[in-house]
């Protein structure tokens, strides 16, 4: 049995039903794949429903007074992505409807930019979004929805205005599957983070994740060297007597150097794997949109894969994620059985959602309460502050391009025709010893020309890395607000320790256990923003010198032509 | 007795009579001075109407046959400014309208300019004109007309679309007299030129102006130094109590380096004769336009004196013009009684209008009239086309201005303000080590503000120029078809020399005169065409290298403040 969360319209000849919020179904098989269950309404009716519309009574148990109905798998995996996202508590409830990220850029089209011969057009110009109303899960193997679907389903969002993303979302099924919320329950289990706060045993093992004291405060275990990969050299290959077709990228990684091929999905579905295991301790943000276009099919490929290399390079970088059995598995799979295998297992992975904190070790004394509070609440500050200091630089830098590749260069080019068409009506008056300064005008017209040229190329150049920085930042701080929600929610749990253990909610032990673990995720959560912060440092230092060199570059070239086009004027 | 050529309204309490065109006027007195004349209707009334409003019955003799009619100064003073313009068969007739030329700039005020610190406010924004409809010829020494009125009457025409000036004119009665056209009359003196062609005596004696042949063609007789002159030191003088106020400019001839003081009406009464005595033979650039305002009184008074040193400079720069008697005049007169007396001398010069072709004496043989109408023509096409490469200039460099004072430094200030902010929220982050990031990008965000300075104030520094040059050459250039309007009237005349014969309205000898004579007028045609190159190719080259080593600067100054905040950031 299930409950119908949201309203969906079947598409005729789907195979699908239609379902409305509060309606109760009989699941007839749970097992479509694809982010469907086969469901039986009221009316006797069958048909295929996105399974994150629906609730499965089974989460019911939680909503009694017992919370640890642990060790049963299928429950662990229908409940970890929904950490206290969407509650509505939430001080960013912005962004929780926006769980897309990074990609989430629906800035509106740049009309201007198409008018000068070679402009670079804006790449966020022609994003759209997926309307969360009109949910298509990408079916099994479907890869012309996984790769295509998105070049046709272009524009009509492109317009939109670029305001925080409200409302919008990613739309991919594990994205809505978030927005099944526990909260809806009333009683102690409220919220996820008790799972771990009061789970009697805790994974042993190989597994384990350590937090050392370094110079700047509790950080992760960093490996001797440093992951990396290359993602490269993409392939359209196709299935079913070439009607669908994919791309498959190549991607190196710098342990092996054995290339292995992953199509879109393939990363997607990796992402999947991390968010469940890593998403209540790590951020780990959104794959690049499946939306993102270009305007050609090369340029949106090599869009799609230049982000697809952020992504990984920012992964690889994480020294949880990036040692972690299903990331390795993507990156060095030797074979389809190794890889089939390897998913497999990585699906019924248990020690997901919450539970992460299950493995992680400090070494460090405990934390009192108090100051997990405090820095909690100033990661919380940090990262919502970081957050419109980045939106705040995507904004004026989509203008900033707009004007670059739209009206600068058109008027530097009008004055360059202006200079050439005085000089050529000079040429045409008759009078002697007019070349010098009809040659030097005519070179000073070429110059201005070409400058306009340089002025609609340079956002390429240097502004492109800027707002990709802030547009990945945009991304990673747009899974912030669920990360920390989940330790406020595990703070307030423990803050409630003593009125729990007086109305015998729990044991005066259970209470002692809570705050031990809540001082291991305040070392998780600073551990993580330590990471954040050397990443971050380490990133805009880069690109701000990229983009100031690149800057200075185009400025300097700039004068010397203007110098060279001075020095053909006679000097009087 | 008069007939009224244009509907006037009277200005209540001002002593004026309304007329309407058509009506007929009897002269009471002739000699009220500023422009005016007082005259009575059929009615009775007597009151104050302007002269250019009215056309005088006596210019009826030239509507007969007879064209000799020569000798009578006041005749000579109402026809001369009258040659061919506003007849509408001028082939840039926009221009007929526009005489102010050079200073007619209704550029569209620029609302954006406004919005940064300090911009560079466009000085042709403010620009309003004269409405035609809206004539009040200034009183004699009313300098609170003169001078100040025009700062109250800004608004209104600022808004107005930058067009080519059409239909606008510069409010003096200088500008409307010459409106008055001798076209009205039917027959063989329809235009001027014939006044010379056909006149029976030439002048004899001091005032003959040579031409000879250069190296590019028939030159003026240039005088081994140039003379020129600084116009400065701007006083503020009043009279009737301070109830009235005016300006007094210093010009200080590089002949006599000795001061003299002279008003604004001053500069207007020179430009006065020479357009009279001129104006026919060499293109004389209006004044600035009374109506060039500033925002503020010292800016007003600074843009005036700018744009006066520029047309006195020119005018010295002329070798006709500065040698002239009433140049000489205006720059070194000595005392209150020379000046006077030098005023009413030049007031009764009878050599003005196409008489002062009769004083030009070509050191060469006469030209044949195919080869008179070839230059002519070529002449008219190349200021023709001059005309329309200056005002796309003009048009464009308006533009730039607007976006270089306006959205252009809004945005780099919202870069700035960008980068800083961000800087902000870093160094909110209590992480260690972040102080070379943050330090870096405040710099950074510190130079984008700068440059947004740098940007609005640009223009001053180089637009500026390139604009004050074009916009002289518009004026200058917007002199043409009226001179060349007399030639090719002449050329006209002489081409029907036959048929004038056969119907007995000239002598054989007479027609064998006006060929010699169009062939000196060719001459006087292709020395001023010279010298109007020559100046132009000279002004040009300066403005052009001007502006280029300002850009040079600019560009070089941006990217020396970009390379010194880049190298802010951390080498990695």
């Amino acid at each position: 049995m299930a409950q119908v969360l949201y309203d969906f319209t079947a598409e005729p000849g789907n195979n699908e039903l239609t379902v409305k919020e509060g309606e109760t179904l009989t699941i007839t098989n749970q097992h479509i794949g694809g982010g469907w269950i086969e469901a039986q309404n009221s009316r006797g009716e069958i048909g295929l429903v996105p399974e994150d519309y629906i609730e499965l009574f089974t989460l019911r148990i939680f909503s009694s007074d017992s919370v640890v109905a642990l060790g049963l798998p299928d429950l662990f995996l229908s409940m970890c992505p929904s950490f206290s996202a969407s509650n509505g508590n939430d001080p960013w409830s912005v962004w929780n409807a926006d769980p897309s990220g990074g990609s989430n850029n629906n800035w509106a089209s740049n009309p201007e930019g198409t008018q000068t011969g070679k402009t670079a057009p804006d790449p966020w110009s022609s994003v759209s979004q997926g309307h969360p109303q009109a949910y298509q899960g990408p079916a099994e193997d479907d890869e012309w929805d996984d790769e295509w679907d998105d070049m046709k389903s272009t524009g009509g969002y492109a317009e939109s205005e670029s305001g925080d993303g409200g409302g919008i979302q990613r739309g991919g099924a594990h994205a809505t599957s978030m927005k099944i919320s526990l909260n809806k329950f009333p009683g102690f289990s409220k919220s996820g983070p008790e799972l771990y706060l009061l789970c009697k045993q805790l994974t042993k093992g190989k597994d384990k994740l350590p937090i050392y004291i370094g110079e700047v405060g509790p950080v992760w275990f960093y490996p001797e060297t440093q992951l990396d990969c290359v993602v490269a050299d993409p392939k359209k290959g196709s299935k079913m007597y070439g009607l669908k077709s994919y791309i498959e990228y190549q991607i190196t990684p710098s342990t092996t150097n054995r290339p292995v091929n992953h199509r879109y999905k393939h990363f997607d579905w990796l992402y999947e794997r991390l968010l469940d295991k890593f998403g209540s301790a790590i951020p780990i943000p959104s794959l690049p949109d499946k939306q993102v276009t270009g305007r050609f099919e090369e340029e949106f490929i090599k869009m799609r894969m230049e982000r697809l290399q952020g992504w990984m390079s920012r992964m690889c970088r994480h020294p949880v994620v990036s040692s972690s059995e299903v990331f390795q598995l993507f990156l060095t799979y030797k074979d389809e059985k190794e890889w089939k295998m390897g998913k497999r297992k990585a699906e019924k992975d248990e020690t997901v959602g919450v539970m992460i904190f299950s493995t992680i070790e400090p070494e460090a004394p405990d934390i009192d309460l108090i100051e997990v509070d405090q820095k909690c609440e100033q990661f919380s500050r940090f990262t919502k502050a970081m957050d419109d200091g980045v939106k705040e630089i995507l904004t004026v830098g989509h203008e900033h391009w707009k004007r670059c590749t739209g009206p600068l260069p058109k008027e530097y080019q009008r004055i360059g025709k202006a200079f050439q068409n005085l000089s050529s009506v000079f040429n045409s008056s008759g009078y002697q010893g007019e070349s010098t300064l009809t040659d030097a005008m005519t070179a000073a017209g070429k110059t201005y020309e070409e400058i306009a040229q340089m002025f609609a190329e340079q956002p390429k150049k240097d502004l492109h890395f800027l707002m990709e920085t802030n547009n990945e930042y945009k991304g990673l701080l747009g899974c912030f607000p669920d990360t920390i929600g989940v330790h406020k929610a595990a703070i307030d749990k423990v803050k409630e320790g003593d009125k729990l253990v007086a109305t015998s909610k729990i044991t005066p032990h259970e209470k002692v256990t809570m705050a031990k673990r809540v001082s291991v995720m305040s070392y998780a959560l600073q551990a993580e923003m330590n990471h954040f912060h050397s990443n971050r440092i380490y990133d805009y230092n880069r690109v701000m010198q990229l983009y100031l060199e690149e800057q200075v570059k185009f400025y300097e070239t700039i004068a010397a032509k203007l110098r060279q086009a001075h020095g053909q004027f006679t000097t009087m």
